[in-house]
């Protein structure tokens, strides 16, 4: 994004050491399994240790031959670490150098390759147990909301958002998404809700005010629960929307509909059929449910590096997955929609609102946090734009509810609930 | 629908037969395994064997000891045979008291009862090898053009309609179903399109006059593929739509969207990763693909005496068994949509049809030929009503493209591409 932290010294380029001419062909062999990405690698006395058959889109560097090492014995975890320490830096555009290396990769998994060198990866997720999910809910959610509002939305959504079109704003973009979601679950008037992660809490706040529905919502995390309850409070809605601090494993009550946006990625793929269970036990018969998550397009274990930085317990799961949640439990699938684009979309601007407020953020945390996050949130956009992460957006009900639209018309013709029901 | 083949003889009512007293009482235990349905069963003499608790919709009259008896062996698939053979008779609506019977079963399955008791039934699918498949649709489709001419379509498409609004016409509907699949596929004149299983080669005919596209089009019936040539030929389009009697395995050539409308229900799951292999080498970079099967909510054997008696080697998979198409090909899902009361609409519609033009069927085949086919379409009007059965439309594309609309609102808000492509 910006120089390079690492200071080449072009000098010393014709020095011989038989420790990275070791080092250039096991990078060379990587590079094959991963499809011969379109980037250059060099050392930081400027030596080049790799470089493309293709045009390339940018140049990474190494400090030394250590962060080499280190980086050929387990690249996927060790390349974000050793960006984030600055012993790793990238020339060009962040996105555009990730997107490519992922596109490669995606290519080159077509031919099998990439499997075989998956296959190798050792993932361990922790835990989401009760205990154990609050641990990690705490990690990367509690840092602090000071944090998360320079660079979200106004209304604080940290999940995808719905373009209409590409060029709205992502603070329209994002009420989009929640109308979106609100025409998918057919909220009528006085029904009642249950959200399971509901983040900030805005979009039980929105189904409230605009769609006349009472919502009880649960979150494990302290500081989003303090901050949803007051903001409920300001808005004067404190009695149309309930948060509580409580495992969505601990949901109770009967409700017309069932949501989840952005949780699901944190759940771990052995407790989707007692989620089933438990969203079974909370529907009406008439009762609609919406799950929106980050998924796969086939199963592999998540990125170690995302897996351990940044969202311990996380695995976003394939659609074949996911039916572990609603075929168990005797629900049918009415609409599932891929939003993958508008993920990448809405990545855009957080980066883009990330660069802009970066010296605010450093007077809260260290340039590491800042390379850090600068790194995820790249690699997202690159990650979503590559075709490596679909999102899905699953809408389901008891496979006997004939009380449905005959059509999805209503999702793109309709204005809110609120319009037609003359509560404006 | 009409009245009763059995003659009933009330003057026998009280004789006592020891064997009878056994058949109500396994018939009580079976109905209850089934939820209650509220039903009454009588014998042909008209003495009462079950009666349920709630208020009945229909009664069930069985002609005698031996029909009872040999039904209470295999319920779901004697019944199918007892009915045609006029040994089952059902007085009410038909399609009420099957789906009354399907949604206590639903209703039932939900607490395990009838999961246990299915775990009973024998499947066992005739096989859907190369020439396996030829036998089982040569069974089925090849029984007279002129029959299936009396009561679908006038364009002959024997696939779940699509109707914008629940009073359109089924001719329009269908015509509606073929744009609403031709929009979800995003097709653009002068691509080129490959269907696998093409019935009588109607949609092939539509997008090539209606979209500019070449279709290659694949079909295992002798009688369809014949019909569809010369189809072809009257309209001046044989230049634009190929059909070729052949298996979808044997697909070959690059095409930039790939299509296959009620097929899928019989190639069988253990074929299904093979379809996936043949579809990525048949589709272009920005290929996209889309397949429109009967599912299931959960994974279930067939029905055995459809799967017997109409339907050989038939078996309607779970979204989790179709994933087995994409996942390890590594295509990405861009959209899914269950159109399950658009099948029972479309079921209602040719049901009618049929009892309309039952004296000219008649002419061509025998009473129980009528009567299996009545019991085959208002079973499947009820299952599809009780909601046994969703109807799945599955749109797909590699993971990378990104040559995609950014929503779904051109299905619904676009007039037909060639009135955009000015082609009218």
């Amino acid at each position: 994004m910006n120089g390079s932290v690492i200071a080449k010294d072009p000098g010393s380029t014709f020095r011989f050491d038989p420790l990275i001419e070791i080092g250039k062909r096991l990078l060379r062999r990587e590079m094959a399994h991963l499809g011969d990405p379109p980037v250059t690698m060099v050392m930081g006395n400027g030596s080049t240790i790799y470089s493309s058959k293709g045009k390339s889109v940018g140049t990474i560097i190494f400090r030394d031959q250590k962060t080499l090492m280190r980086f050929l014995v387990h690249p996927e975890l060790h390349f974000g670490d050793a960006y984030t320490e600055g012993n790793i830096d990238v020339e060009g555009d962040l996105v555009e150098v990730l997107a490519s290396i992922f596109k490669s990769m995606l290519t080159a998994s077509r031919g099998g390759l990439v499997d075989a060198y998956r296959a190798k990866i050792i993932s361990r997720p922790r835990l989401n147990t009760l205990s154990g999910s609050r641990d990690n809910i705490h990690d990367h959610y509690d840092i602090g909301n000071d944090f998360y509002r320079l660079w979200l939305d106004e209304r604080m959504q940290y999940t995808c958002a719905y373009f209409p079109a590409p060029s709205v704003t992502l603070e329209a973009a994002q009420i989009a998404k929640m109308d979106h979601v609100c025409k998918k679950l057919m909220l009528k008037p006085g029904e009642t809700v249950v959200e399971a992660g509901c983040g900030w809490g805005t979009l039980a706040l929105h189904m409230a005010r605009h769609y006349g529905v009472k919502v009880k919502a649960y979150n494990i995390s302290h500081q989003q629960v303090i901050s949803a309850r007051a903001q409920a409070k300001a808005e004067g809605l404190g009695n149309a929307v309930e948060y509580i601090e409580d495992d969505y494993r601990n949901m109770s009550g009967s409700f017309d509909a069932f949501v989840s946006i952005g949780m699901l990625e944190h759940v771990g793929a052995q407790y989707y059929r007692e989620l089933g269970q438990v969203i079974r036990r909370s529907l009406t018969e008439n009762g609609r449910g919406l799950i929106h998550s980050i998924g796969r397009n086939r199963a592999e274990p998540m990125n170690p590096w995302i897996e351990q930085r940044i969202f311990p317990g996380a695995y976003p799961p394939t659609l074949r997955e996911m039916m572990e949640i609603f075929e168990p439990s005797g629900f049918s699938i009415l609409d599932v929609e891929n939003l993958r684009l508008h993920y990448a979309k809405t990545l855009e601007h957080w980066l883009e609102r990330f660069e802009q407020t970066k010296d605010r953020i450093g007077a809260m945390f260290d340039h590491k946090f800042i390379r850090l996050w600068r790194l995820y949130l790249a690699g997202s956009v690159a990650s979503f734009t590559a075709g490596n992460l679909p999102l899905f957006q699953v809408v389901f009900a008891h496979p006997d509810n004939n009380d449905l639209p005959w059509t999805r018309a209503h999702l793109y013709t309709e204005a809110r609930r609120e319009e037609k029901h003359g509560l404006l």
